[in-house]
């Protein structure tokens, strides 16, 4: 059995903790693990590291390799979508990369899952993970389905057919229903919530594609180079979409275990720990007469007085307080805050590197600070700044400084200056982690007064260099 | 005619905003102007800055200074308390001033403001002022009374007794009433809220004061010098005890103004302006479906969702969201900060010093970040750290750093090196503000790691030194 981690989506939802660059699979939310690490630990008692494949997007590839060496499953496969199209397209390309470079037989279990759900107990998901293999084997399609505790009209409903091994035939699928079709259907039973995980063999999959999606099925069946060549052909179409919903194959198994998408902070205040009084409190908090409130701070102290059903969400450059049952609406404050082309609705005040990250601790008239952390045998680009000079501090490690011609070790509390125009590059010398304070200085200080000549890999071709972003 | 303002007191009431070291009078709430400095401007219609006296302790000197620049009123008077008292010993002591300095007749007439009320509009304030000047000659203790429009249990109330001139005998002053009382009160009409305003002669005042209060009398009825030596003597009681409560000579004049003591986030939401929604937003904020939200930020983007009545206040280092009608709860807040040693509950990240001011931007494990704002020619004192080094950059202006013997002139852009235990100063040799950032590199870096040498003025007398509190 293979697993397919599909961890290429970049949700808003839980804006500002989530943004684009660092999306809710990356987030720890009810735990001291990121909800990928919880994915990747929930499928190890049954399969290896080696045995699973993470369907990302360039972007996000750095903070997958942080996760893995957090998981200490480092030989997890990361397969990178050259575009982002939608499931059925990725999971395609995860196939594929398990019959070419994984050497899959066409009988070969794949268990595909959403990187960003809380499961819990692991048992229950374990026990079904069993079932969905048996009755993958027989060459169905299986999918997952929630047993509705809400009239939810979030998720799209399942109807459950006859029974047929532990699961049951699919009647049919169902759009997002309107509320009061929800909480018919709940009212009904033998509806489920579609959970976006499925079963199926290499030969089952493939089957399905070609009675259905002619199209995908043809630029499957290629190499995976070619696939990947022509991945911009994909259609952008869920699985469900393609296969699930038309296919006669699909068996529906009663998920055992408490789930949740935590699509919202709603969402998130169900999963979490609370008081007495119904308070989920993270980080540094003093609540007087409160109750039902959800205070997760990051950066500073935080009190309430008086609230009720108030959730209260805080990072460095960001507060977001919404009335219970209303944190849906994050998305339209994210879309707003697109559209007035807000740094904030991308990226945090910490951005992940290729060689470590940096986080702009403050900025002002005439100069921005940044804590730069570089990791051991990291370098920086060779760079240069037409409008900005800076001035670098060590505050913990040794680093190895090149200024023009000139090339230096820096060690703990030593400084240097590097005027406007000077090339320069910054790299950890030292076995442990490079910590440096750099404090810029000049009339411009925005991150695009940077010209590389040199990428962080040593390459100098510009076309290559041109897909590093911005950054110090 | 002699206005003496009330401005040593550092009320808790308006935290995060208000600290202990930078209380409500010095807040900008409604206007581009403090508190204090409206108060200053309410009276220079009828008045110069050289006949108002303004009651402060040593803490807050060097913000009084700034407001009276702001005012342009630098010939205000700024009279220090030795100790904190309440109001019966800070009027008597401006009293004295007013007599010994100021060489006043027994026949002036003073006006007695507190430094941190709204009143509106000014024209009928100075109306007021005027009958008030009328009364006061005729050796009454004049207190102006506001007409109540709720049940308000924060204020001692007034008993209007027979019309006299504009105003009216006093009945009788009564406590600070419970709900029901308040509400009677309001129901009976003929009650007014005591403003803390009040109006007599020099020979009015030391005769209802030796009359009531012999103790404190005598100690008034020296010199100033012998008054400020005795001043711990003093009782701490405020001027409606000692005095009005007990006088026959009180007369109430009803208040012509809108008038606010501005007590607590409700009541600033009520004196500020709404959007059609009644959102009263200050600051980097957006808010989707809210209502009746007050929402001041200083330091970051804010966002509201599906609010109603809540109230949110942001500095730099602390957040409070309160519902509103539970703001006055912001003290129980501010006690349990204070309780837990919290350095929020006295200061803000900025600390005003009689140099200039200086902010903290940063910290972390091993390092703190400082912006230092110096006045053109002010000096820091002669100073060394045991187990810090400084790395300073000058951002703006021109410095003149000393370190050990060493004395060297610094400009835009260029930095200095200071190691532990090297005795330095940092001195503006320009003429605008010099603006330095400065990188703290050590294992403690706790604002006490500090020996002083010699202090701003160039004294080395250790003992004078001592009264400057910690900072760089």
């Amino acid at each position: 059995m293979k697993i397919i981690i599909l961890a290429g989506g970049g949700g808003s939802r839980l804006f500002p903790l989530s943004r684009t660059s660092y999306p809710k699979q990356f987030l720890k939310l009810n735990s001291n693990k990121s909800l990928l690490e919880l994915t990747i630990d929930r499928f190890s008692t049954l399969v290896k590291p080696a045995d699973m494949v993470i369907v990302t997007n360039q972007d996000y590839v750095q903070l997958v390799k942080t996760e893995l060496i957090a998981s200490n499953a480092l030989e997890a496969h990361i397969l990178v979508e050259p575009v982002a199209r939608n499931t059925a397209p990725a999971i395609a390309f995860a196939v594929r990369y398990c019959i070419d470079t994984l050497g899959c037989e066409e009988d070969e279990v794949m268990f595909v899952t959403p990187a960003d759900h809380i499961i819990s107990p692991v048992e229950k998901f374990t026990t079904n993970l069993g079932q969905a293999v048996v009755l993958a084997e027989s060459h169905k399609i299986v999918t997952l389905g929630i047993k509705p505790d809400s009239p939810e009209t979030g998720y799209g409903y399942i109807k459950a057919g006859q029974p047929l091994g532990s699961g049951f035939k699919v009647d049919s699928f169902r759009e997002k229903p309107d509320r009061a079709t929800a909480e018919a259907y709940l009212a009904a039973g033998g509806y489920y919530w579609n959970s976006g995980m499925f079963a199926f063999t290499i030969a089952g999959f493939l089957e399905e594609l070609r009675a259905h999606r002619g199209d995908l099925y043809a630029l499957t069946t290629t190499s995976l180079e070619e696939m990947r060549a022509n991945f911009t052909q994909m259609p952008n179409i869920s699985f469900d979409y393609a296969v699930a919903e038309k296919s006669e194959q699909v068996v529906m198994l009663p998920f055992l275990a408490e789930w949740s998408d935590i699509g919202s902070w709603d969402a998130v205040y169900e999963v979490l720990e609370k008081d007495t009084d119904g308070n989920a409190l993270q980080g540094d908090c003093m609540q007087i007469e409160c109750s039902n409130t959800l205070v997760l701070g990051q950066s500073r102290f935080i009190a309430g007085i008086g609230l009720e059903d108030i959730l209260i969400v805080e990072t460095a450059d960001v507060i977001v307080v919404a009335k219970k049952g209303e944190s849906q609406k994050v998305k339209e404050l994210v879309s707003e805050l697109k559209a007035n082309s807000r740094l904030e609705a991308d990226e945090h005040m910490t951005v992940y590197r290729p060689w470590g990250l940096y986080t702009v601790l403050s900025s002002g008239q005439g100069f921005k600070i940044k804590q730069i952390v570089v990791n051991p045998g990291k370098i920086l680009s060779l760079q240069m700044h037409y409008h900005r000079s800076e001035h670098w501090i060590v505050i913990s490690g040794t680093a190895e400084v090149t200024t023009g011609a000139d090339i230096q070790s820096l060690h703990e509390n030593e400084s240097v200056f590097i005027p406007q125009q000077a090339r320069h590059r910054l790299k950890n010398a030292g076995s442990g982690p490079l910590v440096v304070i750099e404090v810029q200085t000049g009339s411009y200080l925005g991150e695009d007064d940077i010209v590389r000549f040199e990428d962080i890999y040593g390459r100098q071709d510009e076309d290559r260099v041109k897909g590093f972003a911005a950054g110090v």
